[in-house]
Protein backbone atom coordinates (compact mmCIF):
# COMPACT_ATOMS: atom_id res chain seq x y z
CA UNK A 1 0.00 0.00 0.00
CA UNK A 2 1.60 3.21 -1.21
CA UNK A 3 1.83 6.14 1.57
CA UNK A 4 -1.77 8.54 1.39
CA UNK A 5 -1.32 12.28 1.86
CA UNK A 6 -4.10 15.33 2.22
CA UNK A 7 -4.21 18.21 0.65
CA UNK A 8 -6.02 21.22 2.22
CA UNK A 9 -7.03 23.09 -0.58
CA UNK A 10 -7.68 26.62 -0.85
CA UNK A 11 -10.22 27.07 -3.44
CA UNK A 12 -10.65 31.33 -3.22
CA UNK A 13 -13.78 33.00 -2.98
CA UNK A 14 -15.62 30.92 -5.93
CA UNK A 15 -14.42 31.83 -9.80
CA UNK A 16 -12.02 29.88 -11.22
CA UNK A 17 -9.40 32.28 -11.88
CA UNK A 18 -9.06 33.22 -8.36
CA UNK A 19 -8.21 29.72 -7.37
CA UNK A 20 -3.93 29.12 -7.79
CA UNK A 21 -2.50 26.59 -10.34
CA UNK A 22 -1.20 24.76 -6.93
CA UNK A 23 -4.93 24.50 -6.11
CA UNK A 24 -6.32 22.94 -9.65
CA UNK A 25 -3.23 20.64 -9.72
CA UNK A 26 -3.96 19.04 -6.53
CA UNK A 27 -7.62 18.67 -7.26
CA UNK A 28 -6.65 17.06 -10.74
CA UNK A 29 -4.40 14.60 -9.35
CA UNK A 30 -6.70 13.76 -6.09
CA UNK A 31 -8.16 10.39 -5.78
CA UNK A 32 -11.04 11.51 -2.98
CA UNK A 33 -12.18 14.95 -2.39
CA UNK A 34 -14.25 16.15 0.43
CA UNK A 35 -15.68 19.14 1.40
CA UNK A 36 -18.55 21.32 1.92
CA UNK A 37 -21.39 20.02 -0.97
CA UNK A 38 -21.68 23.52 -2.43
CA UNK A 39 -18.26 23.93 -3.02
CA UNK A 40 -17.61 20.72 -4.63
CA UNK A 41 -20.85 21.06 -6.57
CA UNK A 42 -18.46 24.35 -8.21
CA UNK A 43 -15.71 21.75 -9.45
CA UNK A 44 -15.36 19.81 -12.44
CA UNK A 45 -14.28 16.43 -11.29
CA UNK A 46 -13.24 13.44 -13.27
CA UNK A 47 -16.06 10.46 -13.05
CA UNK A 48 -13.18 8.20 -11.08
CA UNK A 49 -12.58 10.65 -8.16
CA UNK A 50 -14.57 9.74 -5.18
CA UNK A 51 -16.49 12.63 -4.22
CA UNK A 52 -17.24 13.42 -0.39
CA UNK A 53 -19.90 15.49 0.22
CA UNK A 54 -20.35 17.17 4.03
CA UNK A 55 -22.41 19.71 6.17
CA UNK A 56 -20.69 22.73 6.36
CA UNK A 57 -20.74 22.19 10.43
CA UNK A 58 -18.99 19.03 10.19
CA UNK A 59 -15.60 20.35 10.30
CA UNK A 60 -13.86 18.16 12.55
CA UNK A 61 -15.48 14.64 11.48
CA UNK A 62 -14.67 15.88 7.81
CA UNK A 63 -11.08 16.50 8.76
CA UNK A 64 -10.37 12.79 10.51
CA UNK A 65 -12.37 10.85 7.40
CA UNK A 66 -10.09 12.90 5.56
CA UNK A 67 -7.37 11.20 7.56
CA UNK A 68 -8.51 8.23 8.06
CA UNK A 69 -8.67 7.92 4.01
CA UNK A 70 -5.44 8.78 3.49
CA UNK A 71 -3.86 6.44 6.41
CA UNK A 72 -5.57 3.80 3.89
CA UNK A 73 -3.16 5.74 0.78
CA UNK A 74 -5.54 7.63 -0.58
CA UNK A 75 -4.88 11.09 -2.24
CA UNK A 76 -6.82 12.95 -0.87
CA UNK A 77 -8.20 16.84 -1.29
CA UNK A 78 -9.71 18.86 1.67
CA UNK A 79 -11.17 21.24 0.12
CA UNK A 80 -11.80 24.84 1.90
CA UNK A 81 -13.63 28.17 0.68
CA UNK A 82 -10.96 31.28 0.73
CA UNK A 83 -7.65 30.42 2.04
CA UNK A 84 -8.04 27.33 4.00
CA UNK A 85 -5.24 29.21 6.79
CA UNK A 86 -8.06 31.96 7.72
CA UNK A 87 -10.86 30.85 9.80
CA UNK A 88 -11.24 27.38 7.81
CA UNK A 89 -10.06 23.98 7.21
CA UNK A 90 -6.58 23.99 8.19
CA UNK A 91 -6.81 24.50 11.89
CA UNK A 92 -10.02 21.79 12.23
CA UNK A 93 -7.32 19.29 9.68
CA UNK A 94 -4.47 20.16 12.65
CA UNK A 95 -6.51 19.59 15.31
CA UNK A 96 -8.02 16.30 14.10
CA UNK A 97 -4.32 14.57 13.35
CA UNK A 98 -3.46 16.36 17.43
CA UNK A 99 -6.22 14.16 18.78
CA UNK A 100 -6.61 11.22 16.55
CA UNK A 101 -4.32 8.29 15.30
CA UNK A 102 -0.60 8.18 15.97
CA UNK A 103 -0.15 7.86 11.90
CA UNK A 104 -2.53 10.26 11.47
CA UNK A 105 0.66 12.87 12.37
CA UNK A 106 3.01 11.17 10.31
CA UNK A 107 1.15 11.68 6.96
CA UNK A 108 2.25 13.59 4.11
CA UNK A 109 0.17 16.94 5.05
CA UNK A 110 0.34 20.32 2.93
CA UNK A 111 -1.85 23.17 3.11
CA UNK A 112 -2.26 25.31 0.14
CA UNK A 113 -2.98 28.82 0.59
CA UNK A 114 -5.98 30.74 -1.30
CA UNK A 115 -7.13 34.37 -1.93
CA UNK A 116 -9.34 35.07 1.15
CA UNK A 117 -12.88 36.57 1.40
CA UNK A 118 -11.43 39.99 3.15
CA UNK A 119 -8.81 40.02 -0.28
CA UNK A 120 -11.73 39.94 -2.60
CA UNK A 121 -13.58 42.26 -0.76
CA UNK A 122 -10.46 44.40 -0.81
CA UNK A 123 -9.80 43.91 -4.46
CA UNK A 124 -13.25 45.45 -5.19
CA UNK A 125 -13.70 48.24 -2.89
CA UNK A 126 -10.05 50.01 -3.41
CA UNK A 127 -7.91 49.48 -0.76
CA UNK A 128 -9.05 49.11 2.50
CA UNK A 129 -6.29 46.99 3.90
CA UNK A 130 -3.41 49.39 2.76
CA UNK A 131 -2.48 49.75 6.42
CA UNK A 132 -2.62 47.81 9.43
CA UNK A 133 -5.74 45.53 9.77
CA UNK A 134 -7.19 42.53 12.03
CA UNK A 135 -9.64 40.02 11.30
CA UNK A 136 -12.28 38.69 13.69
CA UNK A 137 -14.26 35.58 13.33
CA UNK A 138 -18.33 36.75 15.10
CA UNK A 139 -18.74 33.19 15.94
CA UNK A 140 -19.27 32.69 19.38
CA UNK A 141 -19.68 28.61 18.80
CA UNK A 142 -16.50 28.10 19.88
CA UNK A 143 -14.94 30.79 21.91
CA UNK A 144 -17.41 32.84 24.58
CA UNK A 145 -18.85 36.31 23.34
CA UNK A 146 -16.65 38.22 25.88
CA UNK A 147 -13.33 37.17 24.26
CA UNK A 148 -15.28 38.72 20.79
CA UNK A 149 -15.90 41.89 22.30
CA UNK A 150 -12.53 42.34 23.98
CA UNK A 151 -10.96 41.69 20.46
CA UNK A 152 -13.54 44.39 18.75
CA UNK A 153 -12.83 46.79 21.65
CA UNK A 154 -8.71 46.38 21.41
CA UNK A 155 -9.16 46.41 17.49
CA UNK A 156 -10.67 49.75 18.15
CA UNK A 157 -8.29 51.35 20.27
CA UNK A 158 -5.42 50.32 18.56
CA UNK A 159 -7.20 52.30 15.05
CA UNK A 160 -7.22 49.24 12.92
CA UNK A 161 -8.93 48.51 9.86
CA UNK A 162 -11.16 45.59 11.14
CA UNK A 163 -12.43 43.14 8.99
CA UNK A 164 -15.74 41.13 10.42
CA UNK A 165 -15.73 37.20 9.34
CA UNK A 166 -18.82 34.79 9.88
CA UNK A 167 -20.82 38.31 11.00
CA UNK A 168 -24.27 36.26 11.20
CA UNK A 169 -25.61 33.20 10.64
CA UNK A 170 -29.41 32.01 11.18
CA UNK A 171 -28.62 30.66 15.15
CA UNK A 172 -26.93 33.62 16.22
CA UNK A 173 -28.65 36.77 14.36
CA UNK A 174 -27.86 39.47 16.85
CA UNK A 175 -24.05 39.41 17.29
CA UNK A 176 -23.29 41.35 14.65
CA UNK A 177 -25.79 44.09 16.01
CA UNK A 178 -23.75 43.79 19.79
CA UNK A 179 -20.06 44.49 17.94
CA UNK A 180 -21.88 47.60 15.58
CA UNK A 181 -22.74 48.78 19.10
CA UNK A 182 -19.68 48.02 20.93
CA UNK A 183 -17.81 50.11 18.25
CA UNK A 184 -20.08 52.92 17.30
CA UNK A 185 -19.63 53.80 21.12
CA UNK A 186 -15.69 54.04 20.67
CA UNK A 187 -15.51 55.46 16.91
CA UNK A 188 -16.10 58.26 14.81
CA UNK A 189 -19.97 57.99 13.19
CA UNK A 190 -18.21 58.92 10.22
CA UNK A 191 -16.00 55.82 9.92
CA UNK A 192 -16.35 54.24 6.07
CA UNK A 193 -17.99 50.86 6.36
CA UNK A 194 -18.59 48.20 3.84
CA UNK A 195 -20.91 44.85 3.81
CA UNK A 196 -19.32 42.96 0.65
CA UNK A 197 -21.65 39.83 -0.49
CA UNK A 198 -20.73 36.80 -2.16
CA UNK A 199 -17.41 38.61 -4.05
CA UNK A 200 -16.57 36.98 -7.15
CA UNK A 201 -19.99 35.07 -7.47
CA UNK A 202 -23.44 35.82 -9.63
CA UNK A 203 -25.32 37.46 -7.00
CA UNK A 204 -22.20 39.51 -5.32
CA UNK A 205 -23.15 42.39 -3.64
CA UNK A 206 -21.29 45.54 -2.15
CA UNK A 207 -23.07 48.37 0.06
CA UNK A 208 -20.92 51.45 1.14
CA UNK A 209 -21.96 53.19 4.02
CA UNK A 210 -20.32 54.81 7.34
CA UNK A 211 -20.81 53.49 10.62
CA UNK A 212 -23.67 55.12 11.83
CA UNK A 213 -26.06 55.26 9.02
CA UNK A 214 -24.87 51.20 8.85
CA UNK A 215 -27.67 48.43 9.08
CA UNK A 216 -25.82 45.34 10.28
CA UNK A 217 -28.99 43.42 9.38
CA UNK A 218 -27.61 43.30 5.96
CA UNK A 219 -24.78 40.79 7.06
CA UNK A 220 -25.14 37.06 6.43
CA UNK A 221 -23.24 34.51 6.56
CA UNK A 222 -21.94 35.18 2.81
CA UNK A 223 -20.76 38.86 3.67
CA UNK A 224 -17.54 40.10 4.70
CA UNK A 225 -17.89 43.30 7.01
CA UNK A 226 -14.88 45.97 6.64
CA UNK A 227 -15.08 48.90 8.59
CA UNK A 228 -12.50 51.56 8.81
CA UNK A 229 -9.51 53.25 10.55
CA UNK A 230 -9.49 56.81 11.84
CA UNK A 231 -7.48 57.37 8.36
CA UNK A 232 -9.82 55.25 5.66
CA UNK A 233 -11.65 57.68 3.25
CA UNK A 234 -13.71 57.29 0.89
CA UNK A 235 -11.86 58.72 -2.84
CA UNK A 236 -14.60 59.82 -5.28
CA UNK A 237 -14.67 58.67 -8.45
CA UNK A 238 -16.18 59.49 -12.24
CA UNK A 239 -18.68 57.24 -13.01
CA UNK A 240 -17.95 54.57 -10.38
CA UNK A 241 -18.50 54.07 -6.55
CA UNK A 242 -15.95 55.85 -4.71
CA UNK A 243 -12.91 53.64 -3.66
CA UNK A 244 -12.23 52.81 0.04
CA UNK A 245 -9.05 54.12 1.11
CA UNK A 246 -6.61 53.12 4.05
CA UNK A 247 -3.84 55.28 3.18
CA UNK A 248 -0.28 54.44 3.67
CA UNK A 249 0.96 57.09 5.66
CA UNK A 250 -0.85 58.10 8.99
CA UNK A 251 -1.57 61.28 9.90
CA UNK A 252 -0.76 62.78 6.96
CA UNK A 253 -4.23 64.03 6.68
CA UNK A 254 -4.80 65.78 9.56
CA UNK B 1 -7.20 56.88 -29.08
CA UNK B 2 -8.90 53.97 -26.76
CA UNK B 3 -9.60 54.00 -23.17
CA UNK B 4 -6.30 52.85 -21.17
CA UNK B 5 -6.94 51.05 -18.09
CA UNK B 6 -4.82 49.82 -15.00
CA UNK B 7 -4.83 46.37 -13.62
CA UNK B 8 -2.69 45.99 -10.20
CA UNK B 9 -1.88 42.74 -10.03
CA UNK B 10 -0.80 40.31 -7.21
CA UNK B 11 2.31 38.48 -7.98
CA UNK B 12 1.83 35.96 -4.94
CA UNK B 13 4.80 35.14 -3.05
CA UNK B 14 7.16 34.49 -5.77
CA UNK B 15 5.97 30.90 -7.62
CA UNK B 16 3.92 30.74 -10.54
CA UNK B 17 1.64 28.04 -9.14
CA UNK B 18 0.60 30.31 -6.51
CA UNK B 19 -0.22 33.37 -8.74
CA UNK B 20 -4.03 33.29 -9.58
CA UNK B 21 -4.79 32.71 -13.62
CA UNK B 22 -6.55 36.15 -13.16
CA UNK B 23 -3.15 38.13 -12.97
CA UNK B 24 -1.56 35.56 -15.49
CA UNK B 25 -4.26 36.73 -18.24
CA UNK B 26 -3.62 40.70 -17.14
CA UNK B 27 -0.06 40.42 -17.79
CA UNK B 28 -0.46 38.34 -20.78
CA UNK B 29 -2.61 41.19 -21.95
CA UNK B 30 -1.00 44.19 -20.78
CA UNK B 31 0.97 47.00 -23.44
CA UNK B 32 2.65 48.33 -20.53
CA UNK B 33 4.04 46.37 -17.18
CA UNK B 34 5.32 48.21 -14.28
CA UNK B 35 7.12 46.95 -11.49
CA UNK B 36 9.95 46.66 -9.23
CA UNK B 37 12.67 45.15 -11.16
CA UNK B 38 13.12 41.84 -9.52
CA UNK B 39 9.56 41.09 -9.55
CA UNK B 40 9.61 41.98 -12.96
CA UNK B 41 12.42 39.74 -14.00
CA UNK B 42 10.35 36.47 -12.40
CA UNK B 43 7.81 37.06 -15.13
CA UNK B 44 7.87 35.73 -18.56
CA UNK B 45 6.97 38.89 -20.94
CA UNK B 46 6.55 38.91 -24.78
CA UNK B 47 9.32 41.39 -26.85
CA UNK B 48 6.33 43.22 -27.23
CA UNK B 49 5.74 44.68 -23.75
CA UNK B 50 7.01 47.27 -22.60
CA UNK B 51 8.90 47.07 -19.54
CA UNK B 52 9.13 49.75 -17.07
CA UNK B 53 10.88 48.64 -14.04
CA UNK B 54 11.82 50.75 -10.89
CA UNK B 55 13.06 51.14 -6.91
CA UNK B 56 11.02 49.63 -4.83
CA UNK B 57 10.98 52.71 -2.55
CA UNK B 58 9.41 54.72 -5.68
CA UNK B 59 5.74 53.91 -5.09
CA UNK B 60 3.92 56.79 -5.76
CA UNK B 61 6.14 57.61 -8.66
CA UNK B 62 5.31 54.29 -9.77
CA UNK B 63 1.55 54.23 -9.61
CA UNK B 64 1.65 58.29 -11.64
CA UNK B 65 3.55 56.65 -13.94
CA UNK B 66 0.89 53.96 -14.68
CA UNK B 67 -2.13 56.09 -14.72
CA UNK B 68 -0.01 58.58 -17.07
CA UNK B 69 -0.18 55.53 -19.38
CA UNK B 70 -3.47 54.68 -19.23
CA UNK B 71 -4.68 57.91 -20.22
CA UNK B 72 -2.92 57.57 -23.17
CA UNK B 73 -4.21 54.52 -24.07
CA UNK B 74 -1.96 52.11 -22.42
CA UNK B 75 -3.13 48.40 -20.83
CA UNK B 76 -0.74 48.48 -18.12
CA UNK B 77 0.42 46.00 -15.07
CA UNK B 78 0.77 47.10 -12.39
CA UNK B 79 2.94 44.74 -10.41
CA UNK B 80 2.81 43.85 -6.46
CA UNK B 81 4.32 41.23 -4.34
CA UNK B 82 1.64 39.73 -2.85
CA UNK B 83 -1.54 40.13 -2.62
CA UNK B 84 -1.68 44.28 -3.58
CA UNK B 85 -4.09 45.49 -1.28
CA UNK B 86 -2.25 44.55 1.57
CA UNK B 87 0.76 46.46 2.42
CA UNK B 88 1.40 47.09 -1.27
CA UNK B 89 0.66 49.12 -4.42
CA UNK B 90 -2.99 49.37 -4.24
CA UNK B 91 -3.37 52.01 -1.87
CA UNK B 92 -0.36 53.61 -3.68
CA UNK B 93 -2.12 53.68 -6.69
CA UNK B 94 -5.33 54.90 -5.08
CA UNK B 95 -3.53 57.90 -3.28
CA UNK B 96 -2.26 58.68 -6.71
CA UNK B 97 -5.08 58.81 -8.70
CA UNK B 98 -6.52 61.06 -5.82
CA UNK B 99 -3.84 63.10 -5.99
CA UNK B 100 -3.40 63.38 -9.36
CA UNK B 101 -4.93 64.43 -12.98
CA UNK B 102 -8.84 64.62 -12.89
CA UNK B 103 -9.26 62.21 -15.97
CA UNK B 104 -6.79 59.71 -13.88
CA UNK B 105 -10.11 59.30 -11.83
CA UNK B 106 -12.18 58.26 -14.61
CA UNK B 107 -9.85 55.73 -15.94
CA UNK B 108 -10.58 51.61 -15.92
CA UNK B 109 -8.95 51.18 -12.54
CA UNK B 110 -8.93 47.05 -10.84
CA UNK B 111 -7.45 45.33 -8.42
CA UNK B 112 -6.31 41.80 -9.00
CA UNK B 113 -5.91 39.81 -5.46
CA UNK B 114 -3.31 37.74 -5.01
CA UNK B 115 -1.57 35.50 -1.82
CA UNK B 116 0.01 37.52 0.73
CA UNK B 117 3.07 36.54 2.32
CA UNK B 118 1.47 35.94 5.50
CA UNK B 119 -0.66 32.95 4.06
CA UNK B 120 1.99 31.57 2.68
CA UNK B 121 4.22 31.54 5.69
CA UNK B 122 0.86 29.84 7.36
CA UNK B 123 0.31 27.46 4.62
CA UNK B 124 4.08 26.02 5.64
CA UNK B 125 3.46 26.50 9.50
CA UNK B 126 0.17 25.06 9.65
CA UNK B 127 -2.68 27.06 11.38
CA UNK B 128 -0.86 29.69 13.62
CA UNK B 129 -4.29 32.09 11.74
CA UNK B 130 -6.63 29.85 12.27
CA UNK B 131 -8.45 32.01 15.01
CA UNK B 132 -8.26 36.30 15.22
CA UNK B 133 -4.88 37.67 13.65
CA UNK B 134 -3.79 41.25 12.77
CA UNK B 135 -1.50 42.64 10.29
CA UNK B 136 1.17 45.15 10.95
CA UNK B 137 3.39 46.54 8.91
CA UNK B 138 6.48 47.71 11.39
CA UNK B 139 7.71 50.52 8.97
CA UNK B 140 8.08 53.92 10.46
CA UNK B 141 8.69 55.71 6.94
CA UNK B 142 4.91 56.90 6.90
CA UNK B 143 3.60 56.56 10.37
CA UNK B 144 4.91 57.79 13.75
CA UNK B 145 6.53 54.97 16.22
CA UNK B 146 4.13 55.92 18.79
CA UNK B 147 1.45 54.71 16.39
CA UNK B 148 3.31 50.97 15.98
CA UNK B 149 3.49 50.62 19.17
CA UNK B 150 0.30 51.52 20.66
CA UNK B 151 -1.47 48.85 17.70
CA UNK B 152 1.25 45.92 18.97
CA UNK B 153 -0.04 46.87 22.86
CA UNK B 154 -3.30 46.58 22.05
CA UNK B 155 -3.08 43.51 19.90
CA UNK B 156 -1.15 41.71 22.67
CA UNK B 157 -4.26 43.13 24.67
CA UNK B 158 -6.49 41.79 22.66
CA UNK B 159 -4.35 38.40 22.53
CA UNK B 160 -4.65 38.58 18.76
CA UNK B 161 -2.16 35.87 16.38
CA UNK B 162 0.04 39.01 15.44
CA UNK B 163 1.86 38.79 11.71
CA UNK B 164 4.82 41.80 11.41
CA UNK B 165 5.28 42.81 7.85
CA UNK B 166 8.44 44.81 7.03
CA UNK B 167 10.09 44.07 10.42
CA UNK B 168 13.72 45.45 9.36
CA UNK B 169 15.41 47.22 6.61
CA UNK B 170 19.11 48.71 6.33
CA UNK B 171 17.64 51.96 7.41
CA UNK B 172 16.31 51.04 10.33
CA UNK B 173 17.28 47.84 11.68
CA UNK B 174 16.25 48.17 15.71
CA UNK B 175 12.49 48.66 15.38
CA UNK B 176 11.60 44.57 15.48
CA UNK B 177 13.62 44.66 19.00
CA UNK B 178 11.99 47.22 19.95
CA UNK B 179 8.77 45.20 19.00
CA UNK B 180 9.79 42.10 20.70
CA UNK B 181 10.99 44.09 24.01
CA UNK B 182 7.07 45.26 23.95
CA UNK B 183 5.36 42.17 23.28
CA UNK B 184 7.88 40.46 26.01
CA UNK B 185 6.58 43.02 28.67
CA UNK B 186 3.06 42.13 28.07
CA UNK B 187 2.81 38.13 26.51
CA UNK B 188 4.21 34.75 27.80
CA UNK B 189 7.43 33.75 26.95
CA UNK B 190 6.48 30.28 25.92
CA UNK B 191 4.17 32.26 23.37
CA UNK B 192 5.18 30.18 19.83
CA UNK B 193 7.29 32.83 17.29
CA UNK B 194 7.79 31.96 13.58
CA UNK B 195 10.61 34.10 11.36
CA UNK B 196 9.11 32.94 7.78
CA UNK B 197 11.87 34.13 5.38
CA UNK B 198 11.25 34.04 1.37
CA UNK B 199 8.43 31.76 1.83
CA UNK B 200 8.29 30.06 -1.98
CA UNK B 201 11.62 30.93 -3.15
CA UNK B 202 14.93 28.78 -3.87
CA UNK B 203 16.31 30.37 -0.50
CA UNK B 204 13.21 29.79 1.53
CA UNK B 205 13.64 29.40 5.40
CA UNK B 206 11.33 29.00 8.56
CA UNK B 207 12.53 29.44 12.27
CA UNK B 208 10.88 28.22 14.98
CA UNK B 209 11.24 29.40 18.42
CA UNK B 210 9.14 31.15 21.31
CA UNK B 211 9.31 34.83 22.66
CA UNK B 212 11.68 34.50 25.34
CA UNK B 213 14.06 33.01 22.94
CA UNK B 214 13.63 34.94 19.55
CA UNK B 215 16.35 36.43 17.75
CA UNK B 216 14.76 39.36 16.22
CA UNK B 217 17.66 39.96 14.49
CA UNK B 218 17.14 37.15 11.97
CA UNK B 219 13.86 39.47 10.68
CA UNK B 220 15.01 41.92 7.32
CA UNK B 221 12.26 42.98 4.46
CA UNK B 222 12.08 39.61 3.27
CA UNK B 223 10.74 38.20 7.14
CA UNK B 224 7.04 37.47 8.03
CA UNK B 225 7.62 37.52 11.75
CA UNK B 226 4.25 35.32 13.27
CA UNK B 227 3.94 35.39 16.96
CA UNK B 228 1.32 33.73 18.82
CA UNK B 229 -2.03 34.38 20.57
CA UNK B 230 -2.34 32.82 24.37
CA UNK B 231 -4.08 30.04 22.45
CA UNK B 232 -1.37 29.34 19.81
CA UNK B 233 0.52 25.95 20.06
CA UNK B 234 3.04 23.41 18.80
CA UNK B 235 1.55 20.20 17.93
CA UNK B 236 4.13 17.74 17.21
CA UNK B 237 4.91 15.13 14.59
CA UNK B 238 6.58 12.30 13.32
CA UNK B 239 9.69 13.41 11.15
CA UNK B 240 8.61 16.36 10.39
CA UNK B 241 8.48 20.09 11.84
CA UNK B 242 5.99 20.83 14.32
CA UNK B 243 3.04 22.33 13.04
CA UNK B 244 2.25 26.06 14.53
CA UNK B 245 -1.79 25.62 15.37
CA UNK B 246 -3.83 28.18 16.57
CA UNK B 247 -7.14 26.78 17.48
CA UNK B 248 -10.84 27.81 16.25
CA UNK B 249 -12.06 27.01 20.28
CA UNK B 250 -11.11 29.18 22.44
CA UNK B 251 -10.04 28.29 25.97
CA UNK B 252 -11.17 24.72 25.15
CA UNK B 253 -7.54 23.51 26.37
CA UNK B 254 -7.71 25.11 29.71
Amino acid sequence: MSAGRVRVVGLGPGPADWRTPEADAALARASDVLGYGPYLDRLSLAASQRRHATDNREEIARARHALALAAEGADVALVSGGDPGIFAMAAALIEAAEGGEPVWRALDIEVLPGVSAMQAAAARLGAPLGHDFCAISLSDNLKPWDVVARRLSCAAEGDFVITIYNPASRARPRRIHDAFALLRSMKAGATPVAFARAIGRADEKLTLTNLSDADPGLADMATLVMIGSSETRWVARDGARPWMLTPRSYGAGR
